[in-house]
């Protein structure tokens, strides 16, 4: 089959399941703690939120991995609930326990109260730092934009902060059913205006992470949450500057809803590592790309254990076009970067002759 | 169809497939800290531990929720780390930290070390229980005995305690295969030992759990859970005591592999809540009873909202025989009493026109 692709396109060709010289690769996380150039810019920072919010400090980080690894993709260094934040509920990190709002909400009237952020206000920090990393990039490789979801922010701006089983969010879902649909409304809209301020800004693939969506019973997840993922990608076919840019999806551990999630009209799908990229694609047929899926873990064993499950993941996707490889979750701070490059090396190596 | 059953054999009944006046319900950890009850008796013991170990403390406790709530069964009030324990790894519970060992596994000597414990011996405190809460029970309701599935052990046993990722077990079974076969096939025989012995002290249906077997991609929880749990079944199948007692399993969040456990020789599966009965029911067919699966979360909501939502679960399984309501994981410390009074009148009223 005759094609031509390099880094500079393999990923967006992948997605739009044309042909490629190579399984395009990117890591969830890749700009993160296990690279030490990574922690050196962190500390200069100060703290997580000033590196993400201080566009030349995220343009850097963003461009780490890019440059020691000969990854397939960039995706910009930034945080999933910077929109609650724009909104008002006052983000912060607490060493050691992840995010929190000072201002969760506890109520219907909370939820009424809350609008859609114009991002080139009060998300101008990401914009900015968009701009500079792809005028950095200079073309060597494409750009991700993301979000979090409509649900897994609702999760954050219920309880407060993360939780073991997200009881409260669930318990205010099925108690509070309209007030937690407006919730998400307003979250599907200021997400979907955030995406495309992103898109405008220079992002050449949008991607929402719906962290926990999985957390749901597959009648709850179509309720909550796919249902405002695919308003999500409505809206993002209405916006002149994100329209043909494509949007991926990953709802990790909803594996019972791939087809529902096939069906939202998005260009790809995240999967993680507990289900074979053999049965997704069964299942999603020809309708998406797949995006995944090696168990992180993975990346703890040694080299030669890595190239194995690197082919196994490749041979489980098969000899199909529209596979982006990655891990299946983010990539953990105590991986040695050597088997980074151990993977992305396995990678293009088996998939070069994979649709040649 | 012409049938007999009530609250002392309508659990055994559904286990076999065969017709029951209403669906049989009981809950995981339904002996815990929500019930005031337990709290009482668990402030006298001192600690978790001595709570588990002392079989007249251990009996009361498991008897509080079948005296309160019209349940279909009981399980022994006891932990799934009891057979490392026994192996002299050093079980200890730190108070909001979950359980731990004292001499977690390091390497294949540590491994090489490792004997199947007696039962009546260093377990005894279990056996005892059993025999003490079967006189109580009268034969109101069936007895439940359980165990820690092999892989869930080895999680335990190499990390020293929980984890967020099992990353640490992960790369030990990727990087030193022959060891941690070693380790599975001494748990699984521990395991099955374990089982029989309890058995043999009058449980009259036996659970393993494997609570971490879901962290797994499908290929290894085939090599590392699935294989030594068809171990456990097949040794049981062989013990005099243990040949026609029920077996269930429950892989939580092995949900690509449902078809592989079906396969394992065991009578029934646990299912958790991200997947619906009736998916779950048309993959493994009439092989084995199906045992789950409300989102613990559910109760949490108003008693409107339980009745929905059991009904729910109920509907998705749908008029077929081998149905054991259950959460999809724990009960929760937070749920109100009343709640799991709801919930059980809900699954026996609505249960019982469905197959009569």
């Amino acid at each position: 089959m005759a094609e031509t692709s390099d880094r500079s396109n393999r990923f967006l060709r992948a997605l739009r399941r044309e042909p490629v010289d190579a399984t395009p690769v990117w890591i969830m996380r890749q700009a993160g703690r296990y690279l030490p150039e990574y922690r050196a810019t962190r500390e200069r920072a100060g703290s997580f939120l000033a590196l993400a919010q201080t566009p030349e400090l995220a343009c850097e980080v963003t461009l780490q991995p890019v440059e020691r690894f000969e990854l397939d993709a960039a995706i910009l260094f930034s945080d999933i609930l910077t929109v609650p934040d724009a909104m008002g509920l006052g983000l912060h990190f607490v060493e050691g326990e992840g995010p929190k709002f000072h201002r969760p909400l506890r109520n219907p009237t909370d939820i009424a109260k809350l609008g859609v952020p114009d991002p080139e206000q009060s998300l101008r920090y990401v914009t900015d730092a968009l701009r500079l990393v792809r005028r950095e990039l200079r073309g060597r490789v494409p750009l991700i934009g993301f979000a979090g979801s409509p649900w897994t922010l609702a999760c954050y701006m219920i309880e407060g902060e993360g939780s073991r089983d997200f009881a409260r969010v669930k318990a205010f879902a099925l108690n509070e059913p309209a007030a937690m649909h407006a919730l998400l409304d307003v979250n599907a809209r200021a997400v979907a205006a955030y995406l495309a301020a992103q898109a405008a800004a220079g992002a050449q693939a949008l991607m929402v992470f719906d962290s926990w969506g999985g957390m749901l019973a597959p009648a709850m997840f179509e309720e909550f949450s796919a249902r405002y993922l695919a308003q999500i990608a409505a809206l993002l076919h209405d916006d002149p500057h994100a329209r043909d840019v494509p949007l991926i999806l990953f709802s990790k551990g909803a594996n019972a809803s791939l087809e529902v999630l096939a069906d939202t009209g998005c260009m790809a799908l995240g999967i993680d590592w507990t289900i074979t990229l053999d049965e997704a694609r069964c299942r999603v047929g020809d309708r998406v790309a797949l995006q995944g899926n090696l168990d992180p873990a993975t990346l703890l064993a040694s080299p030669e254990v890595i190239r194995r499950e690197v082919r196994r993941v490749l041979d489980d996707f098969g000899p199909h076009p529209g596979h982006v490889f990655n891990l299946g979750h983010g990539i953990t701070p105590n991986v040695d970067p050597d088997h980074v490059a151990v993977l992305v090396g396995a990678v293009h190596s088996t998939g070069a002759n994979k649709n040649s």
